[in-house]
């Protein structure tokens, strides 16, 4: 059994989050150092280091998750042309994620976000408030 | 009904492709501006703008041959650390499509193709034979 990952504490409440949705197999909150804000991390609760490791029960649960989330960005978001997703694996890279955000612009879409900021815990709360499934 | 876009047309035989793989909803072949060899698109065969368009069970058929594709990326390319997934629109903005290739960093996972440079349809038809699934 692996140390578990960051996102595993987080699904178990051990470390905070700003959460978005839940279900049986899968988990979504905000991403700290958002590429645009309502940007969110989908992670299977099963913590495998790739989307490609998990079997196809999981994996569509997780792509689920990744439509209901986009569904409601658009919808959230209409300002933005677009939801993208990205699925890289590094940042954090023993726990598979996909990256659903709102964006406009392919150089948006391509940005790299400075981790070193302090994230903005106000601001993201008040996303996730409006985010959230309920 | 919408004029026919590009890949509808790669999709019926009308415009040549380095296909790789087909089954009843959806189709892949290798995106002809590879931002690395193996660089895959996974389109639904339904014309839609966006992946948030299509139903669950086009949606979910384009997800399960996104999955197909990344093990057999991983596979023929173990050199790449990672099979990474984009889904952005620009570009072809008329049918939603999804970008799958391998990569080792995060900055190849960022860059920008020069969409002007001349296709090599030579190597593209051979790294299409290596991948196509028979």
């Amino acid at each position: 059994m692996n140390e578990p990952s960051i996102f595993t504490k987080i699904i178990n409440g051990e470390v905070p989050s700003h959460k978005i949705y839940e279900d049986e197999r899968t988990y979504a909150f905000l991403d700290i150092h958002p590429v645009q804000p309502g940007h969110t991390l989908v992670v299977p609760k099963k913590q495998v280091n790739f989307m490609w490791d998990l079997d196809d029960e999981d994996y569509h649960a997780v792509m689920s998750t990744v439509k209901k989330v986009a569904n409601r960005l658009k919808e959230m978001f209409p300002e933005q042309k677009r939801v993208g997703v990205q699925i890289e694996g590094f940042g954090v890279s023993d726990h598979a994620h996909v990256n659903v955000f709102p964006f406009s612009s392919t150089d948006t879409f391509r940005r790299h976000v400075d981790m070193n900021v302090e994230p903005d815990h106000d601001e993201l709360a008040k996303v996730a408030e409006r985010l959230r499934f309920s």
